[in-house]
């Protein structure tokens, strides 16, 4: 039922100078900045052979990384995002196994397109964890 | 430079029972739990089409990931770990860059049977990064 890790998301305090580290340490291929205004981020992806990275910065007010970076402000791993298939069912199962989804645990739609969820960290070993729809 | 993410790294207080939630929940593909006494935890593997999730559970005493448990008592993402070729040209080239290498720096055998060196979270964004040589 869990496709592939889709992501590791990494919040930073400054997305262009984590950017030019990755690239300056391990010659990491880094897109260009992307600001995501909807999702209150600013996202840099190191791509990488099997997965990415997202490096992640606050963007305008109430930024849900926000809370996160106040916490770690040298940044931190934030969450890891698998892709999964229909995310209804799969929810309603996790919520009947006692798993809390964030917000009102209606899918929204997340930086690549597809409806996502988050799964609470208090359920999830302490991670918090996104699933994306990733169908057809 | 950057290979494949090879791992997240999950620490956990009960192994056993984290095994069994990812199982239950996602239908997840999970290893037996194996103790690796030189690392000081106990392993379980989450197999994924693309990577893995390790379940780290301390063994023994001095395990290293004791101290992230106290701070994270429900367990949380411990580290993310990199495939690499040679290591030492780049673990020199690293402190160059003013990057941390943890311990005295020198390449101890990983839980794969692989060298590998741990980047100091201060350094890379405030994660935990595993870099392990697997070369031929």
């Amino acid at each position: 039922m869990l496709g592939p890790l889709n992501q590791v998301a990494i919040a930073v305090p400054d997305v262009r100078e984590a950017a030019r580290l990755w690239q300056d340490r391990f010659d990491a291929d880094v897109s260009e900045p992307q600001p995501e205004p909807d999702h209150g981020v600013t996202v840099v992806f190191v791509n990488l052979p099997n997965t990415k990275i997202e490096l992640l910065e606050p963007l305008g007010e109430n930024s849900p990384i926000e809370g996160f970076l106040k916490k770690n402000p040298k940044g931190g791993i934030h969450h890891i995002g698998f892709e999964v298939g229909e995310l209804i069912p799969l929810r309603d199962r996790l919520r009947e196994k006692g798993v809390t989804i964030t917000g009102d645990g209606e899918p929204r739609i997340g930086a690549h397109g597809n409806p996502v969820i988050f799964l609470h960290p208090k359920d999830c070993n302490g991670a918090l964890i996104e699933l994306e729809e990733v169908t057809g």
